[in-house]
């Protein structure tokens, strides 16, 4: 806790409104509760001990990571179900050992045979079996092998046949991102968890082991209708939300439950512009909008308490200087046609120097990224500073 | 010092070449040695203390900060000359004030009677007389007042008037960025030095101080032809270089002293796709090359030495993912035209899994920014680790 009001807090300052966030958790995992899953969050989006801690008093099993030091710092504090999602490269398996040895379970992730053969060769002459998921492409985003490659086969044997434990496949529809119906959001729901389902049926076919089929991205956990043969779902950002989730349809701007407190510090007045203390060093230089139907250009300008002021976003950021304004009328993946019209003559009265605001970023990954610590604010107005990884 | 070389280095990591990062800050000295003005670094690039020491060591007097989190740490290792430019927030006062009296020689900056008022009324009440420095805007790109506004003379004489000290004017021509010719960017240089000299002529001919007359931007920095009637200049990603600053023009490639190195942890072949350790957590989400004559995704792609892999880019990057692919032939803002032909059928064999990549960025500021440490290599391979700020 801090002796800190929102109006004498230093800018700029990463601000979680405890509420929303509460209430995301609770959707997310009372949605997965209904579909008979177990739900594994992704920590990544945080990287805040006290955000996973609440995760998992909602009810979660296990967390997801994206780096061995999201693994370790939460390992440290008694996560011991940890999924790392990203491939392994074959220099960081010292660093997986230690942490398997000194009890966590530890899962690593792979998606290509050189790295199966570098696991297993690794795991043999330490006498560690570790326990390896392979990784499964459904949508052709990123990484993964597809379900009908010969590869997850070979992947699968060279595990299995050295003595490493396969626990399961997994997949990742990051592709729901460029999305903005339901329909299409069910559809590659449907697409990520049959495909991942199917290729969890070529090991078990072929008398490999597959207990766990794990899928997950925050749109497609939000809309898929059934999880049929799906043992768990991973999400990250549904903790937070934010105008990348808002355009794709998953959230309303309502829900958001991290902003960035900034403090106005200047005016072009005859430009329209409010010049505020928070740049993309705040913001982060996330501009997931850009090319959606929305485009928020740095972020949705709120007031202190958290009202957005229609039509005005943060048009552009130098390194410690947004600039505020009303959306441009015209412009690339910008929508602003569905604004009401907005004076730009009264800046400076409307904003004036020390006028305190809050952005509602782009994407809550990165904006939080930005920032050592935390600012969550409860209803009755307290203030508790929550710490946040860096580096890796 | 640390024991690891860069084949045990663990990834990602942000390296920086101490050779050439030596080099551009010599090279930046002698210019300003030659235009006979003293220079003053912007230390927010690196935000460390081994790299602002080797600006001091080569003849840098004083140092420029963009927040105050910078100016305390820097304080702390004993710099005390240090310009604070951005305008402050009245609600910043205390800080700034605890830093003077704890011997800090610290100036402010302001472009607002509303600002001026603030600082001239809690001076008087703490019995600080604040030394002021007035933005002046040269370019229109961002902060400032317009040299022949009547501002001008009134912010001056709120301060001066009511005790403060005046410093001098500054100002940044950022839209030197947005420049790619040398003719254009002498203008602007002309333009910006121009502009302050003015606003500096107006206030003496007010009879009211200006002592200081500080522009400054790394391209205009490089470019200007002389410097009559200026007393400094500020200048900060040269000490770097990247790859915005190559297609502005005030570059090559070959001197660029930060990348991120990085592991290859994937492949997807058929597109010709290695997928790498390094995402936006350690690029950023810097595209700032997009709109420039050649787009470099998220990064150019080097080997290990740093020779650069031709054609080869980061297309996309996830949180802890990249892409590196050859450039798209074809696309917004993107000249691969002039790159060699690339071959794209054998990447898993080029780039085998475990293979090291350096990754040289789009904007260093923001990449720098990523890590909480950077890895300084020198020429006989020992590497040193230096560490950055982080936050506000």
């Amino acid at each position: 806790m801090t002796t800190d009001s929102l109006d004498t807090l230093d800018t700029p300052a990463a601000l979680i409104d405890r509420s929303r966030m509460l209430r995301n958790i609770a959707r997310m995992q009372q949605r997965m509760d209904a579909l008979g899953v177990r739900f594994r969050p992704h920590v990544k989006t945080a990287k805040c001990i006290e955000v996973a801690r609440a995760q998992r008093e909602a009810g979660a099993r296990g967390i997801t990571v994206s780096t061995l030091k999201e693994a370790e710092q939460f390992f440290a504090t008694g996560f011991t179900d940890i999924l790392y999602a990203v491939g392994i490269a074959p220099s960081k398996l010292p660093r997986a050992l230690a942490l398997r040895r000194a009890g966590c379970d530890l899962k690593l992730l792979v998606d290509h045979p050189d790295a199966a053969r570098a696991i297993a060769a690794f795991g043999q002459a330490q006498g560690e079996r570790f326990e390896v998921w392979i990784e499964v492409d459904t949508d052709g985003h990123r990484s993964g092998i597809r379900p009908e490659d010969d590869a997850l086969l070979e992947i699968a044997h060279l595990l299995h046949d050295n003595g490493m434990q396969i626990g399961g496949v997994m997949t990742h529809a990051g592709s729901s991102y460029e999305l903005n119906a339901f329909d299409a959001l069910v559809a590659l729901a449907e697409q990520e968890r049959a495909g991942c389902v199917r290729a969890a049926q070529r090991l078990r076919d072929a008398n490999l082991p597959c207990a766990g089929v794990s899928i997950g991205s925050t749109p497609t956990a939000l809309c898929a209708q059934h999880l049929e043969g799906v043992t768990e779902v991973r999400a990250g950002v549904y903790v937070f939300f934010d105008l990348v989730m808002r355009n794709v349809g998953v959230c309303e701007t309502s829900e958001i439950a991290l902003s960035v407190l900034t403090t106005v510090i200047g005016h072009q007045s005859e430009k329209g512009w409010a010049i505020v203390d928070a740049g993309w060093m705040a913001m982060s230089r996330d501009r997931g909008t850009a090319k959606q139907a929305h485009d928020y250009g740095y972020g949705q300008v709120c007031a202190l308490d958290g009202t957005p002021l229609d039509g005005y976003v943060m048009i552009g950021a130098n390194q410690e200087h947004g600039i505020v304004a009303p959306a441009r009328p015209v412009g690339e993946g910008d929508s602003a046609s569905g604004e009401p019209g907005v004076a730009t003559d009264n800046i400076a009265t409307r904003l004036p120097i020390g006028t305190k605001l809050r952005i509602v970023p782009n994407h809550a990954c990165a904006t939080g990224a930005q920032f050592p610590e935390y600012h969550a604010l409860s209803d009755d107005g307290a203030i508790s500073v929550w710490s946040r990884f860096h580096g890796w």
